[in-house]
């Protein structure tokens, strides 16, 4: 239950690349390796496919709670949902426990209920095994009426997320430091984030390009800039949230992980907050003093 | 990589309990909790969905090889889709391992595209993370014309399995008494199991009641017996492939999980092997010289 391993560079998409190398893709609209989830074609919309893992070694910070686990392990399936600016319709689960332990069960499903009720997501089936590790497994099936990615950002446009980003990462330093739960200054963002479903459909009416931000908003944006031939330029990053910690503000709002907010590129937006603007060229870039300084592709990993 | 106690009761049906009181499925036709998979409507015809997880504590017999832990995980998965005589279009999964293994990740997805490729289904999306314990949880989505389950089942007709069963189980059995992996009589069903999808697609265009046979026939049979309000009847269990062997063989057909065939009643089948058949009544029976004997709801479960 310790929390992970903070910076470190990330040989998961190492493994992805291994993905994309096997498996060929001719009925697939998009697969999920080239966004958040899958798209394949259903009549005259398009249905959304993901799937994603979380595990008590590598995903779940001290102190959470089973119902939380529950709640994380829907939402961050139901994240790759609203990265498609899709409506999420189902959600399986397949849970690994230790043994038998009825409480510890009941309390995931009431965090799994709890998110999937509140967004209107039917639990439609899931299975159980036992191991060593406690680990959930999630997926979700969407609707989408158009076909929108993180790889269509055109240079003139503007970056924006929907939230202040750093938040969870703020609070996992903290528990390394030794604060406690009830010291920390986001619970909400670490122990039960938010899928930003409501504002994914929402955004991808006029949006460009989206995706969520699980790893960081680096690799976020490393994906996006690399996806859509362009160049990313953060000018103004707010860190108001993240002072008066012990901690690097820039740092952790650039490199945390955890916040799953979604960042999305459009020729203007009110649903969000303005971080930057994509020109043409490539790579991820921070403004500072009129000087720009590489952004490096690294962030939160599950190592 | 122990194999797994072999017959035990099984709490997982106790958990599932606890599943169908916590969600309420008004718009999911068939939930998963009824039959192996969901049924939900997708216009004129119906989506399945299903999911399973593995790990290498519970379901991975020693000596299997990584490109079959892959092989077994999407196998699985597929059996659900063939238990609703369903056509598998997607498959996703999520692999959890102790590290970057790039060789084991490479034959894990050997496996599944093997199996995959060999049912015309595409991969579409997936997820990593890492754990103590090798995870492969696989997600499937098909489509069917109609609706069928295991709850249909109807007083006169006949009961039939798609092959022979008790085969990986006596392997198991056999590999717990030191046989190595070269000395099996049956490899293929314990390393390689099979989802029967061609049977699947053919037996739904006729029989009433359908499921697959994961933990047992002894289970499938009481759930198919439960869902439909019927009593059945087993009248021939066909021994033979498991003589000569240091094990029971009726309690290996009866009891034994892993071969993944698929259970149906009809009033006339051409394609499976005819054990018993319906009655009206409940419970599940074998007929052993005239006297009915209780056939226990056990077999193979995940601990």
């Amino acid at each position: 239950m310790l929390p992970p391993a903070l910076y470190v560079n990330m040989k998961e998409f190492d493994l992805l690349k291994i993905v994309e190398e096997f498996f060929g893709h001719e009925d697939i609209l998009i697969p999920a390796g080239k966004h958040d989830a899958a798209y394949v074609r259903a009549n005259d919309k398009f249905l959304v496919l993901t799937c994603d893992t979380v595990n008590e070694k590598s995903d779940f910070p001290r102190f959470m709670k089973a119902e939380e686990m529950g709640y994380m392990a829907a939402s961050v399936t139901l994240s790759d949902i609203a990265a498609c600016g899709a409506k999420p319709l189902f959600f399986l689960n397949a849970i690994s426990m230790k043994e038998a332990d009825f409480d510890l069960f009941k309390r995931i499903l009431i965090g799994i209920k709890d998110v999937c009720s509140k967004y209107g997501v039917k639990v439609a089936g899931g299975d159980i095994d036992f191991s060593e590790t406690l680990t959930i497994s999630g997926f979700a099936v969407g609707e989408a009426k158009r076909i929108i990615t993180r790889n269509s950002a055109k240079p003139g446009e503007n970056v924006y997320v929907t939230g202040l980003l750093g938040k969870a990462q703020l609070c996992l330093e903290l528990l390394e430091k030794g604060f406690d739960r009830e010291s920390l200054p986001y619970p909400e963002s670490l122990y039960k984030p938010e899928p930003r479903i409501r504002e994914g459909l929402k955004i991808s009416e006029y949006a460009s390009a989206l995706t969520d931000i699980s790893d960081s908003l680096a690799v976020s944006a490393h994906l996006m800039a690399r996806g859509s031939g362009v160049k990313i330029v953060f000018e103004s990053i707010p860190t108001k949230h993240l002072e008066n910690y012990p901690v690097d503000p820039l740092e952790l709002f650039l490199y945390g992980g955890g916040d799953f907010e979604l960042l999305y590129t459009a020729k203007h937006s009110e649903d969000g907050i303005k971080i930057g603007k994509v020109e043409e060229g490539k790579g991820v870039y921070l403004k500072v003093d009129e000087e720009l300084k590489k952004v490096e592709f690294r962030g939160y990993s599950h190592f």
